[in-house]
């Protein structure tokens, strides 16, 4: 995965026309993010719906993402079944498909009998047997199951586990995790709001939904930090937070896709049971964007 | 759906063969199990590893439990996909197959974005699209997400929707439910350390793990019940409580599986990343069964 | 504590007249209780506010509960501190002042140093040194710390801890409990809800919230259960659960005290922060009672 | 409260002589921290154990504190009680044997009736009638309670809320608080692991259970980063992160008072039911002190 893995991921969402999956939109949004300065994509995660695709649906995105993205740029697949034997065959057809890498959570339906120990045993067969480089994605506001740091820096001694992408907002994950770990494993955040203090503490970039949104602003923190013009970088940090909130917390999918529509990409409804933005919602994201210079200024 | 649906339900677990599943075990188990006073299955739930199944076997389980079933015993089939329109075309190629009726979760990893409305409308349009009948499946210990009992009673009105299974071991989910919901909608415990008092107080019956190792003595706890021999019926009610701690909770399907090789049924190894029962769970289920007479005493 | 240390408790209220405890308010509420068929009272539980008063409040408290009381109903006593010393100095001192029993919380502030070793630790210490019989008061919902079964069952072997009070709602707290612990160790439900179901199980009785308000038919519940009158019984259960549900858990305090002032006991406000019941829970307690039969009807 | 109410504080152990506090040893403790560099004090704070104390113990320890601490250090004192009265009547008892502030928890035994609502007029009603200036303290670990971000807004409307302790290593809270917040508003980290991020998001300091033991760290910490030693401050937070653990997470209480003792401090045992650190424990601070260069290397 060489010196080119790290810096900003998208986390990209999947459009819907009507019942379903609209490939020309996906594309389009790829090709106008590719000169974004990010390092490349996520398909299938958790901003991407992947939960509610069928297999041969998310089979395509996969085909169309690496075929629209710039050749330098990395693409990520979500490839998490919860047993080990479908997660190993959905990983090498997604890396066949051309995923440079894989991002997996932690099996969590039987949540009393993952113990730390099944985890590990479960990370390392997936690593043994994939194809391509591993993540370790630890979301447990979504899945009800930490990979605790400990486990993380064991499972960092396995050569085909690249990194982590860690999106429980703990920052002492990291601090546990860096210092400890493999030297080359990565530290991917996935909370926008920590992004900034991240790199601080030496993450190696950050995989985030609110980039498939504003992905150049997320790059300019990095870019900003990395020329050591801190208070610039975080009084953008700060100007980021709230949109960043209402993306990933409080109002979630339906309002990056309602973003993406306002700022000129393939947007869209989320799939049932998802529910599209309501109106209160939406006034809140236009205001959002506005604040921040990228709306045409609000008449409410 | 008729009077018949009540009574005690065996949630039956899946055989394998190595990698695959073994149909030819789980049939030999229903074959015993149709003797022994049950009302029906359920096949395709917690216990039966529905989440580590690809489609197709779960679609050969399905039907080899119609087809091994006695004629007057309900299949009850486990259908829950995370998209709305997944679960109902899974849920009606379950229906084609044989099952009578499908046990549903609600949707649970976008957990921030589950509010009780979107459950409802979740449900409601899985109803009105299921050809059977839809039993409502609350576990929250393993989903996350509790469908409350106002919601549940409100999706009471529904004629498609024929009951819930509760496992979520609140008794008050019950108390609450049973006077304010639909006459005929039924009430099954999920939590075997419940069942006599779900009864007392108005449950239709029991979906049981408990109830695919020993059927006999769930069955039996009910005849009690009816016959009106409670100090009979607390006293097996509180001899099997141990036992259902130990393959529900403390060991889970590993034991439920170790407990069904020893009682001559088809049990085996569950599916990676769940382990088989280690040598300290192994000697604690043979004691729990030993001292329920079903084994010949222990020489340790 | 004899044979006579079973039945319904009522957890009383706390009246306030302005900042301070009205004492003939709480009499007075004592007196009517007399004669309702409990078996005792619980003083400075969480229903009395214990955790808002200060220790010569307390103190007072106790001494006109001893002195109210009629003669052979138990004074049951609340007496936590987080400290070990300060609880058994408080527990002997309420003791002093006619205490029966003390009922005591573990210590929770220090959640993550709680083992259930310290917990243990702490309960033989309280109990070797108590001068009156100790109870367990097992309330997670707000001490955030569960005291659980095997710690219970240890505790049970001190001959100086007479039983548990269960607050959790987990019945399985129970049929863990009952059949392992010391033959005369005692069960108390804490939750209303659970109370007959209880009774069917071998609790020894209820220490009830709810009772400070109906203690008649708290106690026609028991009455009817060790008559053999099951469906009477049941009827009269699922009947008291959503006024049961309204002041323990939706509305709590608040309510139960305005309850006690439409039934004619002192009721009033509860002391800062907590806030009186408002216009909404004030008619939705009027309706539950109406629906009793304990009001003339409601004309809204 | 003026400029100097920033940097770093340190949140002081209580020390104990058998049963009794020691308040020489406390005395000392903070006679030797004077020099250090610290901005004040915290005493009656979670780790001085202020709810396993008395209120003559707690009033001693606040007099001895002012009476030592160099005069223009601050001096914060823990003055939480679950009744407002009861939290204003301490806090100004307090503020006159010396306190410049007061540290309040939020009520939280009630857990169910403690709406933000409710928190609000709690924290209003204290500030109003606090005769010194109030500091929020939000440590949900313990508590069980959790002041939000848009509480904590509201509430630094009011002028005599000078700041809050933040304990719950949740970074968003500060990034959440600090632009919205009234701009002397003071946000102080309560979480080691996150000081030096603090910082750089614009907290105006610490106050550190770290700080009782390695003073002169933590202000080093602060030191770099106003110089803009960036790197040098990262490597010296990611060196303190293992030690912060252990003494706030893992090990808590008993280990900051081994470290003390370790370091020429008084440290000794914690009041029952806290246990004094047991020999494995002992073994990692004094690792963890060694690999700091605080100790003579260990021949272990």
């Amino acid at each position: 995965m060489a010196k080119s893995f790290e810096g900003v991921f998208a986390a990209l969402t999947t459009p819907f026309a009507g019942d379903e999956i609209a490939v020309e939109g996906f594309r389009k949004n790829i090709l106008r993010c590719n000169t974004t300065g990010l390092a490349g994509y996520v398909v299938l995660g958790s901003t991407g719906e992947a939960v509610l695709l069928g297999d041969a649906e998310s089979e395509k995105l996969v085909a169309a993402a690496r075929a629209t993205s710039a050749p330098e740029m990395k693409v990520i697949a979500g490839a998490s079944r919860e047993s080990t034997r479908l997660t190993i065959e959905f990983a090498n057809r997604l890396a066949e498909l051309g995923a440079d890498a894989v991002l997996v959570k932690p099996p969590h339906y039987y949540k009393s009998l993952m113990s730390p120990d099944v985890i590990k045993r479960y990370y390392f067969e997936v690593a043994d047997k994939s194809s391509v480089p591993m993540l370790i994605y630890n979301i447990p506001q979504n899945t009800g199951i930490s990979v605790e740091p400990s486990t993380i820096i064991e499972l960092s001694r396995h050569p085909n586990i690249a990194g982590v992408k860690d999106s429980s907002g703990v920052l002492s994950n990291l601090t546990d995790v860096v210092p400890e770990a493999r030297p080359d494993f990565r530290f991917f955040l996935g909370a926008g709001s920590l992004f900034l203090v991240g790199l601080l503490l030496g993450a190696s970039g950050g995989i985030l939904a609110m980039a498939a949104a504003v992905p150049e602003l997320c790059v300019e923190v990095q870019t900003l930090f990395r020329r050591g013009k801190l208070a610039e970088a975080r009084k953008l940090q700060l100007d980021l937070a709230p949109l960043n909130k209402a993306l990933t917390q409080t109002l979630g999918i339906p309002a990056i896709k309602y973003a993406l529509d306002l700022l000129g990409y393939a947007g869209g409804a989320p799939r049932p049971p998802l529910l599209p933005l309501d109106e209160t919602g939406k006034a809140q994201v236009r205001r959002l964007l506005a604040k921040l210079g990228l709306l045409e200024s609000q008449a409410e």
